[in-house]
């Protein structure tokens, strides 16, 4: 099957592109009320999440409003340590939680790398099947959570405002910790090579929680540019506290950046998303390997008016200032 | 009166100390038993905070239990937009909430430069009294919200995830965002005057949110030391997640670094504590101008008896480690 809008792969192999693509975290979610709908239907996040036709069905509803350049499998960065059994749950307002949260070596000690295709066979049905519905039209990006963001939900049992118990776990017995991340590594790596094999055509890993470690225990995000240039992956994504001409500056031209206009923004005028819009794609300037995104995801009291005027602007400005 | 211990006040001046000088964030507050029997007799944390009396008895209180270098003014960074008739309170978990928060040009063009000897005498009698109790044993540190700080409060009417109002009305309506950042900003200035005038020895401005902003928008702080230190401050607070190594080249010597060990640490065993201490005074190095704090403020639940190890610590190593 012909990929009829390729723009999204060509632009992250840093090759020229007609118009900068776009597509926007969380862009199937609860600003859209079809979405809710099914999420009503669905019954729960988890039951959402785990069922192949509606997540197919949630993950296709912003590609029938706006014209974006790619679809993202609709699931959750935490399937992996729920697949691994520590019982994954969302409660209203409250996010996600880990009804057996590994809290020391022994719970750490009990942790194997998940069956991709039976205990995380949902997640390849959906991929298959949003392949399927896609038709070509865009390509479809998967994703997974990094070791260490997964790592710290799973130790925590949920969000955290000051991560204690896994700062403490890394301080206290860091071998428990090392081995916590060997064995999710292994699964990110198998889990994003399923994707892949079961049709995901970009795969991008989110690291929610690595900017909250001091230098000598690891890598944020917008101060470690240059190590993550570094680390094989062909695009990277940053948040709006950076500039798209920093970043591709600190980057060399050795990958393509994604971002990174401020949500916040949306909540502005039309007026000013397009003046935001032109300011984002400036910053990263002529050439290829722009991928234009949000900085973070999209909010559920968000207008879909105002996003489609970002989708539209992007297009629009960029098609213009192409040679 | 004579200061007895005047170790912050040389280390700001980036003069030669005998042992680095340590206060902590937040050392005022919750973890200490005493300061939540003194805050239940007030009723209200803002009961306890327009007390003059209560403030300076729990300003006092870490300085009896810990060998601290200096104490903090117990107040909230929020007692300017409150004299400003904005209705602060606290609510237990909820954090600040404005009863009457600003939204608009006709909202921000009601405000007024409060008087610091009326409206906020509370705050100079609290710092009066601070002074005489100290009896010179260390000196006393007065503090103020960053202009920028206090507005996104303002708008939001409280904390905030995204800071949606504050972004929308910076895109929409800078001139107002710049009016109410005006008549802030000359109440900051009058603000510290007034508690310098009162006796504080050392003025910190806390810049809570400057860091979500885009670089075109404004400064946070990580990527912006450079930046900061030609602000004319003496000193400069980091968090841990840039090295006092980067913080003080990057600064090239001109301003003094407070900072940065997570407090997150302060959950681990003494002595991952005592090994972290030490790494963070290494990072700083030798030579003057290190005043040793926290990245972020104490939180309840940590144990007083952690950061008495903490403290010593600072002490017994910056001690060993001077010319």
């Amino acid at each position: 099957m012909t990929l009829q809008n390729d723009r999204l792969l060509r632009a992250f192999a840093r090759q020229p592109v007609d118009r900068t693509p776009v597509w926007l975290m969380r862009q199937a979610g609860r600003y859209l009320p079809e979405y809710r709908a099914t999420r009503a239907v669905a019954g729960s996040f988890m039951g959402l999440a785990t069922n192949p036709e509606l997540a197919c069905e949630v993950t296709l509803q912003p590609l029938r409003r706006f014209d974006l350049d790619a679809a993202i499998l609709f699931s959750d960065i935490l399937t992996i340590p729920d697949a691994m059994g520590l019982g994954l749950s969302f409660e209203t307002g409250e996010g996600p939680r880990f009804a057996r949260p590994v809290r020391n070596a022994a719970d750490i000690a009990r942790l194997a790398v998940p069956d991709m295709e039976t205990e995380l066979r949902y997640v390849m049905d959906a991929v298959r099947l949003i392949r399927r519905e896609l038709g070509g039209k865009v390509p479809l990006i998967g994703f997974s959570g990094s070791p260490f963001t997964l790592a710290c939900y799973m130790v925590e049992g949920g969000g955290s405002d000051n991560f204690a118990r896994v700062k403490a776990l890394a301080l206290d017995d860091p071998a428990a910790l090392h081995r916590l991340l060997d064995v999710v590594t292994e699964s990110v790596i198998a889990y994003l090579a399923a994707q892949r094999a079961a049709g995901a055509q970009a795969l991008m890993v989110f690291d929610t929680w690595g900017g909250m470690l001091s230098p000598h225990l690891g890598k944020g995000n917008a101060p470690y540019l240059e190590e993550l240039a570094a680390s094989g992956a062909e695009g990277l994504g940053v948040d709006w506290t950076v500039s798209l001409a920093d970043a591709r500056s600190r980057t060399g031209g050795k990958v393509a950046i994604q971002g990174n206009l401020d949500p916040s923004t949306l909540y502005a005028s039309p007026d000013a998303i397009r003046r935001e819009v032109r300011r984002t794609l400036d910053s990263y300037g002529h050439g290829p390997g722009h991928v234009f995104n949000l900085g973070h995801g999209l909010s559920p009291d968000m207008d879909p008016e105002h996003v489609r005027v970002l989708v539209d602007a992007v297009h629009e400005f960029s098609a213009r200032s192409q040679p």
